[in-house]
């Protein structure tokens, strides 16, 4: 299906909308959603994206926009993975082509890109107390309008929103929390939250219970005062009985549900109900997956979050060319546990990926999937270390952000053994701003005792993972998203502390981090073509810097270059200042290669380095003394 | 009572300890408990520190010790302010005048300092996912021991342990949570929990009705077996109604309680029946704030972290010179709301200590206390502020940590108006480590769009407050514990992203921030009448910088000093450096002053600044090159 075909043939162009729904039949309304299922999967077939979780809610989707008037009535998408349909039926039908690509359509809510998109969302659990701070200033303002919350079961598992959830109750608030309920947040759910929410699912004949129960213990003949003062008790505790959703009403909320998530009726009678009870009310809706694409349906962790994929069948677009960085984490780990039966693995809902399946099967009792807990992970993996297993925690850069203050302060204040594997540092690509790795080497420097390594080539992240795991002290890997080298030979083993130096050079020294060094090194080459005599070294620490190597080079060259894959404010470059200033060196000039303090946006990954010019060409600019605008100025402002 | 009538006239001070505890009789106990209260408030009384929670847990800290065998069963205190009894019980009797002084022994748990404190706590909340990861180690090691988790209903509505109670329901886990109920965390509780818990304390009865329900089932004559079937059903649901900590039973905990707290046999059955049952389980147990000593009873808010007091009657030790930054933060933020009906206040828990209690009197309506969320707190002021209200969040810098990623993704991603009182900035003295506001600058200045600022005085925070609601962006102000400058006057007007030049000088500048401009002007004045002449600005903003005059100084005196009541890596003196890099500025020397690459130690804050040269004296033996070997030593090592 290509625009054209959008504009012409079926009903969903025809609408005005969102607010065209309301005038449909329950018919038409399917028709839109068949429509709207061809068309995601058509886009995404293209673009990648969140395939499984957007056709698990399309017709949740269409119920809201039928039931709601966006955007007088806000609408919070948790995470924001779900929100393409969201997106289609507020005003981005015509450009949805674009999705996630440089300069399109994002593929989370933005409210710099529609009036619709209330609240930006990316990372987990936040969305419910958005609609706390949202339902308060609308009563403080004296506006009527609704708040929702749409949040899937797995990002419940999250602390914040049990944090919201029990301030929502208190506050008595007038909001809907619709609970999307697919049984997975991105791995198969978690916790005994979810283990309470498949009891609530099994148990379809409850609500009919109520009744007859009542009517049996009326029809009790002969009971005396005592036994009618129980039996009212006893018709109290129905309630408990009867509402599947007694975990939610202890906690304030009205409960509706469960509701099946595909039927359009039955949603917009719920939504309905459930907007004329005042207080928090949680609508329960069951959803499936993937709904209305066969391999999706089949295999939703597949197809959660996609590269692209042929059409009919949906085979998905293959990588060629060396393992990713997950890849290489993940088998390496496997080996290192087989070494030592202390090695535990930990993740947060993130068991794919994070490079863990292998992990996961070779050693099921060592391996814990937390659920989305990132805070809860970390403090775990510290009471694991205490109790003297050597815990790897696999969380992504960004998601890490989440437990910051757990890394601090149970981690590294008890100078205890958790290795931290940071998957996608640096920019990820089409996801975006919510989901660039750019800040870690800033939140983890400032911290007391950790140590900070970034390999050059997936060679190096063996090495380094297994020094990680022999310095029985707080350690972090981090290493992009994507693939590796290909390189098979470790030049030179990895010392704690120690650079490598790839390349000598007399004009200027670039210290590299990570992958980058590569472009670095073509870099030096292309200058010793040019006739500049250019060293590369491979950084591979943050912290503790290679004071020696670093003082040698600043006192060698006029120019030292750093470059990370990073943004500039508080980096890799900050610590070589640092450094510097405090061995007062102040002849050599220093250029820091990274970010620009501003969000950095969404596109391949490639594309978006290039346009900071953390590549090749951008560092020979920048040894050649034409500096990049971008990539050096700003970082303060 | 000095250490001598410790050592000779009391029981406590005869036993071995903790062992002691399982001979003695259950009269004995209580004299026990009687000795420590004693020793408590006496002590406290001239150390200051947590009576009320302390004088709260007297006989639940006996009961554990009386049941279980210390280190070998491991105790975790959440919070950790509560853990004195425990100190008292596990080899710290002869030491506890020294609580909390430089030097001597800490407030909270801290496992260098005995085998007995098994896990390091003062971060609220994080115990049981500590018991979780040590649970799991055990298991896995084939060990036999207890692990126990002791937390406050208040400590309860932090995120991370609902996300840890999730993981510990799901794994099953042979674990002990003490739920320590007294119906306040610091300040009065929050949230449906706690109203949930309130429920459940009314409910005595409760109990008793199980049997003689079921018994009442039993006795109906002539059931055909549709009734029969139905019974059963109505049977189980009793459990509902039998147990009043169905909340915890939901998430898979076996749920013991509630228990008088103050009870040393009762305790000590229900620990014993507890510690029978596989699986997790929650002993709820009501304790009272404060408990044996009448002020603290009666005001357990006020007895509960003290400076010292009068006895017999608890008179608080008073400040006498001017207000806190804490009040006039609180009384500005009143007179900024008269004026501007937008502007709302938001704390986690910390009503008075962030100095809100005027603020929540005169606004009842515009003030919220979430609980110890402070997740929750960051992203519901996002909501706020994307409804069009001004929020203001108090939050120590310490416990905003716990937010880092709420600063970034739900507040600077939306470039959301927020503004963040951090109070507790900069060392906070006896709490130590866990408290210290030393992070703060490097944690949110790589964060794009904020702005940072420090008052030099209490006058500055006055105008600082009243620029950031203007400003329409998140603002984030930093300030310290304890009290101003006492000047009344501003003498030059906050301008956003300017410094404040308070003397001129050729042979170097100080930038300071915050009220250590005032040591850099008592050090100027010194150094003037040695001869030297040294300029000192206030720095005012830490983001944006003061280029313009950050430039005008490095270009003109030979050398530079930083000053920040911060850890030096990634702090105010690395904006410094980063702004010379950029623009080619080589030839100043650069000296930055601050915290060390470590964590700071507790003690007086003053004493501890002195320490590392953070006063007139050591800026002027920085300034004529006397260079504190800590000061400016080992930031990257």
């Amino acid at each position: 299906m290509d625009d054209k075909s959008i504009n012409s043939t079926n009903l969903l162009s025809t609408l005005q909308l969102p607010e065209g729904l309301k005038e449909l039949s329950y018919k038409e309304l399917e028709t839109v959603a068949a429509e709207i299922r061809q068309l995601l999967i058509s886009t995404l077939a293209k673009t990648g994206g969140h395939l499984a979780p957007n056709l698990g809610v399309v017709e949740l989707t269409l119920a809201l926009h039928r039931v709601f008037n966006s955007p007088q009535d806000k609408i919070i998408w948790d995470v924001g993975h779900q929100s393409y349909v969201h997106k289609l039926l507020t005003g981005r039908l015509q450009r949805f082509s674009t999705l996630r690509q440089f300069g399109g359509i994002s593929g989370f809510p933005r409210p710099e890109e529609s009036e619709h998109d209330i609240f930006a969302t990316g990372h987990s659990s936040t969305s419910i107390s958005a609609a706390v701070g949202l339902a308060k200033a609308r009563d403080l303002s004296g506006e009527d309008h609704k708040i929702i919350a749409v949040i899937g079961d797995g990002s419940m598992t999250g602390g914040m929103a049990f944090e919201a959830l029990n301030h929502a109750g208190h506050l008595n608030l007038d909001l809907m929390v619709v609970l999307n309920d697919n049984e997975m947040s991105i791995s198969p759910n978690v916790g005994a939250l979810s283990a309470y929410l498949s009891r609530v699912r099994m148990n379809p004949a409850v609500n009919r219970l109520k009744e007859e129960i009542e009517h049996l213990i009326q029809g009790i003949p002969g009971v005396g005062e005592m036994t009618v003062r129980y039996l009212e008790k006893l018709k109290d505790s129905l309630k408990y009985l009867v509402i599947p959703g007694i975990l939610f009403e202890e906690l304030g909320f009205s409960y509706f549900g469960p509701v099946d998530g595909h039927n359009i009726r039955q949603l917009v009678q719920v939504f309905r109900d459930a907007a004329e009870r005042s207080g928090p009310v949680l609508i329960h809706v069951l959803t499936k997956k993937g709904k209305g694409f066969l391999p999706a349906e089949e295999d939703p962790l597949k197809y959660h979050g996609i590269p692209g994929f042929e059409l009919p069948g949906g085979h998905l677009r293959e990588r060629s060319g060396p393992p990713t960085y997950t890849q290489v984490f993940g088998e390496t780990l496997v080996e290192l546990a087989r070494e030592d039966r202390r090695v535990v693995a930990i993740t947060a809902a993130m068991l794919e990926g994070t490079g863990l399946v292998k992990f996961a099967r070779a050693f099921p009792e060592r391996f814990f999937d937390v659920g989305i807990a990132e805070q809860h992970a970390v403090t775990m993996a510290a009471g694991l270390a205490r109790g003297g297993k050597k815990p790897v925690v696999a969380i992504y850069s960004s998601f890490l952000q989440r437990a910051y203050d757990q890394i601090l302060h149970d981690v590294c204040l008890q100078n205890l053994p958790v290795v931290f594997a940071l998957d996608r540092a640096g920019v990820v690509g089409e996801d975006g701003p919510t989901h660039h790795g750019v800040f870690d080497l800033a939140y983890l420097r400032s911290i007391p005792g950790i140590t900070i390594m970034a390999p050059k080539d997936e060679n190096e992240l063996r090495e380094m993972l297994r020094l990680a795991l022999a310095m029985e002290k707080p350690v972090a890997i981090r290493y992009p998203r994507g693939q590796g080298q290909g390189d098979k030979q470790l030049l030179e083993p990895v010392v704690p502390g120690r650079a490598e130096v790839l390349r000598g050079g007399e004009q200027a020294a670039v210290f590299a981090l990570g992958p980058l060094a590569a472009e670095a090194e073509k870099a030096a080459r292309r200058l010793s073509r040019m006739g500049i005599s250019c060293a590369v070294i491979n950084a591979r620490f943050v912290k503790p810097l290679d004071r020696e190597t670093i003082l040698h080079w600043a006192r060698r060259v006029p120019h030292l270059v750093t470059v990370e894959d990073h943004n500039l404010t508080g980096g890799f470059g900050s610590a070589v200042l640092e450094l510097l200033a405090e061995e007062g060196v102040r002849g050599t000039r220093v250029t820091r290669m990274g970010y620009p303090d501003r969000f950095v946006e969404f596109g391949p990954a490639q594309k978006l380095r290039a346009l900071y010019g953390l590549n090749e060409e951008g560092i020979c600019r920048t040894v050649t003394g034409h500096l990049l605008p971008v990539a050096d100025a700003g970082s303060s402002r």
